[in-house]
């Protein structure tokens, strides 16, 4: 970075021949997080929820700015936050170059910036009918995350392992950017589960006018989730939300490429469906065949 | 542009040789502009406002995003504020590459991306002894805007040719864009006067460790701001704020240049002080010989 902090804005020196990659994000109190969240946990959320989209592009992120607002400057508060921004800000080796602090309802914006290789960046635009659709991690751990903190409501929770781990998720989820810059050369398609598996492979199908079948057995949900929620697991696989994996296809050529990184574990990435042709010129969302709302986010896919 | 909104991150291309400025500005209802602002002039001066610091770098504004939280999705409030950005951007010839959309108290967070030359960028701590100091257009209308606005308390305004110029400076400021690409090979400091002239004056002497003596009568005041309200103009052009004009230093070798660019009439500049070295190892900010309060913004320096 060449200029930081406190003049009227940073200077930063970008790569050559790469492109920029934009990308901001809100988290607003009571609506992407609990009030009774703590600074902290603010912080890393808004941050990985940001280094997300960067990882669905492929990109290597390197700059954030951060617009808070909050309604009066509390010490403690504020060293919390720039504790869990610093500590994800490290991890992802990249810098904070400026930002405003107003007075107001408590509101953060983050805007990120990244570079990937001249045209190598991961679009929604490109699934063709014959790929395959592979997602990583495991699926549902968002959406159970919240119902744990959701129930317990401000309480403090009796931390068990299983507690603590969806807990994690919720407030620190995964940033797959390493396994975005991964499919560079072998995705068709890539996009980050914020809304819902069936609804961002949904924006997908939209963007490449394709169709998509989901297996749903092949679904990959940790053990825990299936135990604790064994009602609602697939659905919140299908429709929860804030899982912050990567869902992406492969075209056939890459096939035994992707399955050989899967393999050796160089990859934690499962196959779950197929892209197909658009249906009676229409894009089609299938789950075990039958037509899933496209649009379906948390609370338009029927349980 | 490569790719706008609708991926997880707007993907742009920079130009070779150039750095990238960026600076963030957020403006939240009540705080930064009275509840009763139209839309359309609430999006006009947040993005002036932001565009007031790439004129400060002497970069060139290139693209920008937008975070907008809201109460409720009104169609015909979105439209205004559609109408006001665009407007804008059009003058600028800046494109919105992305943003996120929220719900919640309303609040406009814009971060706006630029490009200058390899080290051509105007930055706060060039100035020297024996630099002028100069202000672009005039001062104090930031401030008597607010008043006619606070005057009018969202009654509607009988708009004579001054209250409308007034409003207009408070809502659509002008930023300096052109000016402070003219000024990157003349000054050796640059600043936007946001917070007041001697505040922002403040932050270059402190970013340049010198001092800086301003001559009241030089202040380039509006002949209406100073009939309409001849007991607050001086303290305004001094300390008020919202003005968006560039405040510059210029060293000696280029005194010339400048002046006949002025006297040709192809820079609106005047000349209202100089730079001191440090007294007594202290920046000190003095009006007319007289020491101020260098962090003076309108409420700490008296009237």
């Amino acid at each position: 970075m060449a200029l930081g902090i406190g003049d009227d804005g940073a200077l930063v020196n970008p790569s050559t021949n790469t492109q920029l990659v934009v990308a901001t994000d809100t988290l607003v109190e009571s609506v992407h997080f609990p009030a009774y969240a703590s600074a902290e946990q603010i912080a890393t959320r808004a941050l990985c929820v940001n280094l997300s989209d960067m990882a669905a592009m492929g990109a290597t992120p390197r700059w954030f700015t951060l617009a808070l607002t909050l309604e009066k400057a509390d010490t403690d508060w504020l060293e919390g936050f720039s504790r869990g921004l610093a500590e994800v800000a490290n991890e992802f080796g990249i810098a904070l170059i400026g930002g405003d602090t107003t007075s107001g309802p408590l509101t953060i914006s983050l805007t990120l910036l990244g570079e990937v290789p001249v045209d190598a960046a991961l679009q929604r635009n490109g699934a063709s009918p014959g790929d395959s659709i592979y997602v990583t991690g495991t699926l549902g751990d968002g959406a159970a995350g919240l119902k744990v903190i959701e129930q317990a409501g401000g309480e403090n929770l009796v931390l068990d392992s299983r507690t603590e781990r969806l807990l994690t998720r919720f407030y620190r989820p995964q940033p797959q950017v390493q396994v975005g810059q991964q499919l560079r050369d072998l995705a068709s398609a890539c996009i980050d589960i914020s809304d819902g598996l069936v609804a961002d492979l949904g924006h997908i199908c939209k963007a490449s006018a394709v169709s998509a079948n989901l297996v749903s057995k092949q679904l990959p949900i940790h053990p825990e989730v299936t135990q604790s929620y064994p009602q609602q697991a697939l659905h919140w696989a299908l429709a929860g939300g804030d899982d912050y994996q990567l869902c992406f296809t492969v075209p056939k050529a890459n096939f035994e490429t992707l399955d050989r990184l899967i393999a050796k574990g160089e990859l934690d990435a499962t196959m779950i469906g197929q892209i197909q042709p658009l249906r009676e010129e229409n894009c089609q969302l299938l789950v075990d065949n039958i037509a899933a709302d496209i649009n379906g986010g948390f609370d338009h896919f029927g349980q």
